[in-house]
């Protein structure tokens, strides 16, 4: 079995691995995150920066998640503000323009990692989750990272945290659609592939178009969910997957989901309610800033079996390393 | 010959009716742009404002930007803060999620629209850039609401406008490239194409992306610069090719060219110096808030000339309206 796979499928572990990670970090330090926060990771850690930065402003403080280097090249064009708290995020601490972004800061410094790293050691303060993956890929490490740092967010917003047991058995569930996400696969061989998602669930869809990218060599795509509609659409014809990562109930998606379908393409939703589409794949009912959680699994399970559909190994990534380093 | 094509010809024109437009209205309104400021759009006005948000931020302000549909759906994940002026952008002024959104807004209302129109019904101020255009997709009017709001943004926080005479000359001198562009895209048959921007020329690149989208249905990717090498890489190769949209010189665009020649990718650079590049497209030193106005015209004509190649008719492109309306 490609370590790929086993690694989606530790999700649930991961959750709990990340549940002691937290309650470890709390017993150990006095310390609450702040409200104003710049978030920075470079490519799935970017992508991980965002639904942070959104619960953290969610909460009622102000999140903002920059790649590293745009934080460390470009940074007089956004708006950071006056932070309290620069997180950088790196799987194995070691990512050069992480650690770089990291040390650039003239303000606390915070790492989420998997690893003790250079990462952890420029920090402030570390929050150290061991979700160790042996893929080059980020899997559940993603959802791990996610879910540790959002109880930190709660404990430190003054807010109850999520039952961890309860949430790795959330992520079991939707682990159980695997074989039909392999079915999906393999009765359409789509040739494009686009993910929308709203809100948190945008970077989701990001996050997702970027596993194609890596384990599929694929043509992705990943958008606001309304925001498609203006230009983008126009890649859209029969040889099109649209999945859309769907929250709360909303009458436009159907809307959406028909406006797809008379292009030819076929439509996957994944979300509390079928939209009209070709594919359906539910998901519980949950808190708002739980949902990334329950799609993660499912979009990397997506990526996964169009690798294996196409006849690539995805534990070997063409052109791409573990560790990014310049 | 093309609509399209003579709307992009069109560009030095353009800046000289933004220049029009921008002089009108300070002649007729005692206004001056506030410094936080939230801007929208949909499709290429949301790319067209984060350029207007990332120049507000640079000048000492706070500009955020969103999609219409973000800003409508999920506004409480962004930080939105507490800006003074909502700025909706939308070329014919009557694509229903722009008025919505601009109708949405609880602070004083911009509108920068090419006609009197409901957007501009319903701003309290409409900067209005008579830029028409008969093409589907927007080409001059893009670089002629960036200049004219540009111009509105220098003189509120009291910093010297642009020449506008010698702006359109510089547009002109871009333009002259036309035939070299079209002769890459006939010597080159690429199959993908990722588009590289920092700071304010990422969303020049997500531009660019849109155009090859919008006209050649075309499977392209735009990054900020260096975030590139995280994971999406992976999809450059003989068939690729890598438009680098570069500002200053910086040694680590050359690192960056030999790594994309490595993979068998060819690399365009558009900027001030070759980077090792396969093609060379030399821009003028400007100051840097006007690099967007250099490089606008190129990537629409890469878009054009690689639909025309395909066999597709740039004026109707696929799926697409002029105005989007639900």
């Amino acid at each position: 079995m490609h370590a790929t796979l086993r690694e989606i499928r530790k999700t649930p572990e991961g959750v709990k691995i990340a549940q002691r990670a937290f309650e470890d970090f709390i017993a150990h330090h006095d310390f609450r995150l702040p409200r104003e926060v710049v978030y920075t990771g470079c490519g799935s850690s970017h992508f991980l920066s965002q639904p942070l930065a959104m619960a953290t402003t969610r909460l009622g403080g102000r999140g903002v998640s920059l790649p590293c280097s745009e934080l460390l090249y470009s940074r007089e064009f956004y708006p950071i503000g006056n932070p309290e708290l620069l997180v950088a995020i790196s799987r194995s601490g070691e990512t050069t323009e992480a650690v770089n972004a990291l040390k650039s800061a003239g303000v606390p410094k915070f790492a989420l990692t998997a690893y003790e790293s250079t990462l952890s050691r420029e920090a402030d303060y570390s929050l150290i989750v061991p979700a160790h993956e042996e893929s080059v890929v980020m899997t559940h490490s993603f959802t791990a990272f996610y879910f540790a740092y959002l109880q930190l967010l709660l404990e430190s917003f003054g807010r109850e945290t999520f039952d961890a047991e309860k949430t790795a058995g959330l992520t079991k569930e939707m682990i159980r659609n695997e074989s039909y996400i392999r079915e999906i696969v393999e009765n359409f061989d789509f040739r494009n592939v686009i993910f929308l998602g709203s809100g948190i669930l945008y970077p989701i869809a990001l996050e997702a178009m970027l596993k194609m990218k890596e384990m599929a060599i694929f043509w992705s795509e990943a958008y606001p969910t309304f925001e498609v509609r203006h230009g983008f659409k126009s890649i859209a014809d029969e040889g099109t997957l649209v999945v859309l990562l769907a929250d709360k109930p909303f009458d436009w998606h159907d809307k959406l989901t028909e406006e797809f379908r008379g292009q030819g393409a076929r439509v996957l939703t994944v979300g509390r309610r079928n939209t009209g589409a070709d594919y359906f794949i539910e998901t519980p009912e949950v808190d708002e800033l739980l949902t990334p959680v329950l799609h993660l699994p499912v979009i990397q399970l997506l990526a996964y079996y169009k690798a294996v559909s196409l006849g690539l190994n995805p534990d070997r990534p063409r052109f791409l390393s573990k560790v990014v380093k310049w």
